[in-house]
């Protein structure tokens, strides 16, 4: 498949999905070599799940198909760019591109938040709106000690 | 529970879980008015899911547990300063604070790329790592449009 028709296969989702209740208005398909290896769309109300924004299902079905967490041969099409939620869990994935349609001006002319967290991540944790607290740092220290010496890790 | 037993809660996590092989060495913990909600720890490599993440685990549980996509009288304690998609699941879950015990700067020592994502995320997409493309804007715009119409719409 052309990347315009796995585009449009995302767009598709992303209206029948909304149309038949799922959540918001996305979707998304995750491809190698131009064939379809997962799909996605939002189910953040139906399943009462703030992280099931269509990359994010897209990305853990397809690592489901694949029987690994590692997307490298894959490229991603959403149909709207990806909040910092979903790109952050591109990146995590390892996906070799991100092609997308609707942008976050889009998503916050339609009442969507991408755009206020795109503001408020790259701030200080002081900074942001959300209180944020550091407590116990001496007492997790041991476990990141133990994950380095841990002779069969499994690096990610 | 104090803030200190439950960060010794998620902190505790962060340690058995990793040495029984689930994942990286990080625990979550959700909380309302002291009680636990939900627990959480990172679960990558062991079900071959890039987004299961401490946070992002304790969050889904919490949402189960509850009924609802919306954690805003909750707060999360987390043996390690989120990810910027763990932060991004976090706003979009509402929850009204962050307690964290390690910070990115101890994660990237232990070989992860917060610190990375942290700076990769606030780019504009043209000088970002991972290539990013629009295409098919004009197509995707009409599902916006019907959401934006949609009588019935559960917004979130």
């Amino acid at each position: 498949m052309t990347p315009e028709s796995l585009m449009r296969r995302a767009i598709a989702l992303s209206m029948e999905k909304m149309q038949s209740g799922s959540g918001g208005p996305f979707g998304a398909v995750i491809a190698r070599n131009g064939e379809v290896v997962a799909e996605g769309w939002n189910q953040v109300t139906s399943s009462a799940d703030p992280t099931a924004h269509a990359e994010v299902v897209a990305i853990r079905r397809a690592c489901q198909a694949l029987g690994r967490f590692d997307l490298r041969d894959c490229e991603i099409f959403t149909s709207c760019e990806p909040c910092p939620m979903c790109l952050g869990a591109i990146y995590w994935a390892r996906l070799g591109r991100i092609w997308y349609a609707n942008d976050r001006r889009d998503a916050a002319a339609i009442g969507f938040d991408d755009d206020l967290l795109y503001r408020e991540i790259p701030l200080p944790l002081t900074e942001r709106s959300l209180p944020t607290q550091r407590l116990l740092a001496d007492e997790a220290r041991a476990a990141f000690d133990a994950w380095m010496s841990k002779p069969d890790k499994v690096a990610y």
